[in-house]
C-alpha cells in the first residue's frame, strides 16, 4: 500500500525538504496539481511575464511570486521554493552549471518565482475520462519535441513551441482534446493532432526530451505545447541566472485537478 | 443580393410548397438549423426510436411527430412535411421506388415522422469559428463513407455507421472538436480523426455518397457520424414502406444554429 505521503502533498514536500526524495514526481499524489518552476532575476521578470502572457498555452501560470519572497501563497499552503522540489538546476549565461538538492545557497532578494502548469495534470484527467495515455500508465515520460512553431516574442525571450506528443486511438481523440481544454492552465487542448511534419517534426524517434512513445495501429500521434518551453526559451536568451526545477521532479501543489479545471487564472 | 426568401426558412418552406425550389438547400438560410426526414410506419416507430436512442451521434433526433400527423410542431411554425421539403423518396420493402415533389398521394394516418439534425448545421458553425471546411465554402457536400462501425441494433434495425469526412488543418482540429462537441444535435465532435482504416476505409476517394474533397498538405481527414445512417438501416432492413428526403434536399426549420447548441433534446 502506497505511504501518506504519497497521496497527500504537504507530506510529500515535507519528506522532499528533508532530503528523502529527490527522484522523478510522476504518479506521485494522484489527483493533484504539478508545477513547473523557473525562477529569474527581476530585471528580466517583465518581459518573461508578458511572454507568458502571449504564449499561454506552453506557458500557463499557475502562480508568480514577488522579488525575494520564496513562500508559495496561493497554490500550497507552507511551502518553500527553495526546498521543496526534488531536485533543481542552475543556469548563468543560458549553461546550466549544476543540478542541486535545494538552492538555499542560491537565493537571492532579486529573485522572481514563476509555477507553471503541467501535462501530468492532464494525463491523469485523460485516464480517469476514460483515454489511454501510454505513458503515463507506464510511469514514463511522454516524447517531447522542439518544435517548429515560433512563440510570440517579448523582450529578450524568444524561441520555439516544445511540445509533448502521445499516442490516442483515433476514435478517442474527441475525447482527449474535449477533456484537456477543460484545462486552459495545463496547456489545454492539443495544438496539433496527426501531422507531425506541419511542426517540423518529421522523426517521431528523435526526441529532444523524455522517453519515446511508440504509435501503434489505430493512434495517431497527438501534440500538446509543453511547460520546458519557457526554461528553454529563458535558456536560448542566456539569462545571467536562472533556476529552474529538473524536468519530472516537479513541485506537488495542494490543489486538486478538479479545482483547476476551467481555471483561467 | 440575395431574396429575403434565401434568407427566411418559413420564405423558402413557402417557395418549396409552390414547387419553385427542388435543389439542394446547402448553403440556404444560413444561420438555422437543417434537418433530416425519415417516415416509417407506427408498427417499427418503437424499434426505431430507440434505434435512434442507442445511436444518438448518426441520429440525433430533433423532432418526432404522432402517427399521422404531418404538422411540424417544435423546430418550425406552420410547416408540413408532406410539402415543406424540396425533394422527397419513397422506398417499398427497403428499395427505392422514386423522387417526388410532395408525399400528399402517399401520407397514411399510421406514418411516423422524424427529424434528424444534420451537419450542415456544424459545418456553418466551424466556418465563423475559423476553421476552413472546403466543401461548404464551395458549396460541395462532404464524401460520405459507410463506415466498419457497427450502430447498436433495435429490433430489426441494425447495419453500420454512415460518416462524413472532412479535411481538417492538423492545428485546428482541436478547434474543430471543440465547436462541433457545442452540437450533440448535429452529430457532435468527430468519431474518428486521422485513421480511416481504423474503421474500414481504405481508400478515401471511393465515396459511397457526396462528392470527394481532396486531403492537401497540412490537413487530417477528420469523420463525423452521419445522418444517412439511419435512412440506410431502414433500407436494409427492407421496411414495407419508408419516405425519407432525397439526400441534400433538407428541411429547413425556424431554430436558429445558436438555438441548437449544447441542446441535448
Amino acid at each position: 500500500m502506497d505511504s501518506d505521503w504519497m497521496n497527500k502533498p504537504s507530506l510529500f514536500r515535507e519528506r522532499v525538504r528533508e532530503g528523502k526524495w529527490r527522484k522523478s514526481t510522476n504518479g506521485i499524489c494522484p489527483g493533484f496539481v504539478q508545477a513547473n518552476l523557473v525562477i529569474i532575476p527581476k530585471e528580466y521578470a517583465l518581459d518573461f511575464t508578458i511572454f507568458c502572457y502571449r504564449n499561454p498555452k506552453p506557458c500557463p501560470i499557475l502562480e508568480i511570486l514577488d522579488a525575494g519572497d520564496p513562500i508559495i501563497k496561493e497554490i500550497a499552503k507552507d511551502a518553500d521554493v527553495r526546498t521543496d522540489i526534488p531536485m533543481y538546476r542552475i543556469y548563468r549565461d543560458g549553461e546550466l552549471i549544476g543540478e542541486k538538492e535545494n538552492i538555499l545557497e542560491y537565493w537571492q532578494e532579486d529573485l522572481v518565482t514563476y509555477l507553471i502548469g503541467c501535462s501530468y495534470t492532464f494525463e491523469e484527467a485523460l485516464v480517469r475520462g476514460g483515454v489511454p495515455v501510454k505513458n503515463y500508465q507506464n510511469k514514463r515520460d511522454p516524447g517531447v519535441y522542439i518544435s517548429s512553431i515560433n512563440c510570440r516574442t517579448s523582450g529578450v525571450f524568444s524561441g520555439p513551441m516544445v511540445v509533448t506528443m502521445r499516442p490516442i486511438p483515433a476514435n478517442l481523440i474527441s475525447r482527449a482534446v474535449q477533456i484537456t481544454a477543460l484545462f486552459p492552465k495545463a496547456h489545454g487542448a492539443p495544438i496539433n493532432i496527426g501531422d507531425p511534419r506541419s511542426i517540423g517534426i518529421y522523426d517521431l524517434n528523435k526526441i529532444d526530451f523524455g522517453e519515446v512513445t511508440e504509435i501503434e495501429e489505430g493512434e495517431v500521434p497527438v501534440f500538446w505545447a509543453c511547460g520546458v518551453t519557457p526554461q528553454l526559451v529563458a535558456m536560448h536568451s542566456k539569462l545571467p541566472f536562472m533556476i529552474t526545477h529538473k524536468p519530472c521532479h516537479m513541485f506537488v501543489s495542494d490543489l486538486t485537478i478538479n479545482e483547476l479545471m476551467l481555471t483561467s487564472n
